[in-house]
């Protein structure tokens, strides 16, 4: 019976496996050095966390199950939610700022399309305590040291910067009412994805005065911060939200990441929980989707019954970013190549046992060492070895009756008599 | 709304992620030495592939769900079918012996119990393609050069060995039909969990005929290799997995991990697909459930409609293992420390912005650095450094002026005065 893997999912061939591998490590080690701290959930939750605050176009897209005692469970679409959860469990014994990372597997049942699957893996960095812009800055500055890091420069992608407090005061201002921004937010946000005339119509019917659509049209055309601060009427709030976006780009300039940054009052964001700063990276030429985004989500963990804390963070896909490095013929070229530091060869059977027994001996002492189970000669060996681009090639031949080994090295072609005990005693010193 | 986390799954905060990083690095590690490659398939897979051979007790344990198409799907309780799966689907050009490991996780929908959670990480190791025991050794080597390496000594744990193909002659040789093999094996393996007479009992349910129930009993009580081979009238089978056990000791004694092995002709393992070595491995106390187990099952991969390929390999789940480090004192000290290279401090709230700079630029040349939010005083500041084992401290100050930096060392506690350029310079150095 033959059973093909489900749609939408991947196989990790060792060579996908070896990929996945280089981005994650990647991801990780640029978040320590950014001072972050490593933390996960369970791969589900109960069902309910999800539909909290995450807006309606993400619970439509889980894989909910249902647990023998009768619970509704779902697999996680995004960690955010159980970030939460976590932090308001142990509010009062973790010092703060708490600054934690995450790589965690996700699964949302979608249509599978390029770039978008029904399970992933997302880089997700958040700051949790901090209501200065300081911390937005910082998590931005990690995402952009880690894409400048495997060799995006600032014309291969673009961060695209505004702010949900901005249009939170702006849009009332033109009579948008408070209960209608979460939706006109999720619509704003899928303007770039569907066509002009399919999104004026949405619009229509959700905003009946032409005179407001208008002015809402006229309002997401605005191309810098200073077509913002012009403006007279200026609510606190909106200039609160001005100075913060001056603050956001001032600070990624001192970081040295300036040139990767843009204003866009587009970027928007279809999550219902964001609340200050968000953004959006996309390649240059905007021919994929994002790469990955977030921004401020202060009122989040109070609903989910903590205490009002303030947090920005962003999540980043490993979808859409393997396919931007794939093109850039950036992937392929940084993965580390598999070494082992010897290959056992052995020119007759009898020394079979004695290949098994050195090789056991290399791995023990900390070596990565391979042998071939197949009694093949010895040039074939040597072509194994080769091929498994090994280091060191020891052959156990006629030699081994004084308790001698040859030791080939596999880049320069040289060969050296040892004794068994030293082989074993090099090795010893040089671990040590 | 305050919602905890689903009974029987873990949250990592980070010193729990730390361990559980910590022990799943060990294990690729190891793996890598032992020259496996890695690979992953789905969290989830078609249902029915989950109920094609891994006996009924898996198949209650599953969390089934169902996509939008109406298809039934379910989290992996194990990867042994996906590795199936994967290995038939590319079989034609994978090279042999394929040697390949993987750490997923999964999920069972069981009663959460010491050492048994609803979701758990597993170490998988096998080999596929080779029929001699010597695979088995291999892959046995591979569990035991970790085991050791973390720690675990001869008297701490066991290895014990069987072989089912050894049942599989024993039991018919008695009179037990080949159909009721199946069942007296998950009896058989279930025996050292459940009371005496509850055990007889349902023996009496399997097997009617008193006289076998005795010479089952009176089989299973059989202590060493030679009280097999010295029976007569051993069919040729028989003697052949006899002749297989003996070679894998002697194997196992040439790789130099003989002590942690036992012939314990009580290990049957549960799972219906198992075919000749079967192991499981315990703490000697016997105090907790089983670290891990294995053995050969070769027919999955044509039961899973690939061809006719022997294979072999293990799994080492993370619950019990990490119980046994814990209780051994062995987990704790071995855990790396997070140590920044830099902690950047600021003697006035002018220099913040220095501050951030620098951070930056330690950070973009690959260097873990830290600096604190608030503009604390120095010594609170050289406080949170040291709590964060930060190797060395940088302090801009009045020296500023002159573009110079205080390097602190925290180990030392020596100070010296450096240019802003040098310190760059010598990082680009010693990155070379």
């Amino acid at each position: 019976m033959k059973i093909p893997a489900v749609k939408g999912t991947r196989d990790f061939y060792p060579p996908d496996m070896a990929r996945r591998n280089w981005l994650i490590d990647g991801w990780k080690r640029v978040s320590l050095r950014n001072g972050f701290e490593e933390y996960d959930g369970p791969i589900f939750e109960y069902l309910k966390m999800f539909q909290i605050k995450s807006g309606d176009e993400i619970v439509e897209q889980l894989f909910s199950l249902r647990d023998r005692g009768g619970r509704d469970l779902a697999i996680r679409p995004e960690i955010t939610p159980t970030l939460a959860r976590m932090v308001n469990q142990q509010i009062n014994s973790l010092p703060r700022p708490i600054k934690w990372f995450s790589v965690p597997r996700l699964c949302r049942a979608e249509r599978p399309q390029k770039g978008r699957l029904r399970e992933f893996f997302q880089w997700n960095v958040d700051i949790i305590g901090v209501d200065d812009v300081l911390a937005d800055a910082e998590t931005i500055f990690c995402a952009l040291d880690y894409l400048q890091q495997v060799g995006l420069r600032p014309d291969d992608i673009v961060l695209k910067i505004s702010s949900r407090k901005m249009l939170a005061s702006l849009l009332p201002a033109i009579g948008i009412a408070e209960r209608e921004l979460g939706p006109l937010y999720a619509l704003l946000d899928k303007r770039s994805k569907i066509p002009g005339d399919a999104f004026e119509e949405m619009l229509a019917e959700q905003v009946a005065d032409e005179n407001k659509r208008k002015k809402i049209l006229e309002l997401m055309a605005v191309e810098s911060i200073e077509q913002i601060s012009d403006c007279l009427n200026l609510s606190d709030t909106a200039k609160e939200s001005v100075d913060e976006l001056r603050r956001l780009f001032e600070l990624l300039d001192v970081m040295g990441v300036g040139d990767y940054c843009l204003f866009d009052i587009n970027i928007v964001r279809g999550l219902a929980y964001y609340t200050g700063i968000v953004y959006e990276i996309y390649d240059r030429k905007g021919e994929l989707r994002a790469i990955g985004g977030g921004g401020r989500y202060d009122d989040l963990l109070k609903q989910f019954g903590g205490p009002d804390i303030p947090a920005t963070g962003f999540g980043i896909g490993d979808s859409v970013l393997a396919i931007l490095l794939e093109e850039k013929g950036l992937l392929q070229k940084q993965l580390p190549k598999a070494e082992p530091d010897f290959f056992v060869a052995y020119t007759d059977k009898e020394f079979l046992q004695k290949a098994i027994e050195i090789t056991a001996k290399l791995r023990r002492a900390g070596s990565a060492a391979n042998f071939s189970y197949k009694s093949a000669n010895l040039s074939r060996q040597l072509k194994q070895a080769s091929a498994q681009n090994a280091k060191k090639c020891i052959i156990i031949g006629d030699e081994f009756k004084n308790s001698e080994l040859v030791v080939k090295d596999m880049a320069t072609g040289k060969q050296q008599l040892i004794k068994l005990d030293e082989l074993f005693a090099k090795l010893k010193s040089e671990l040590r």
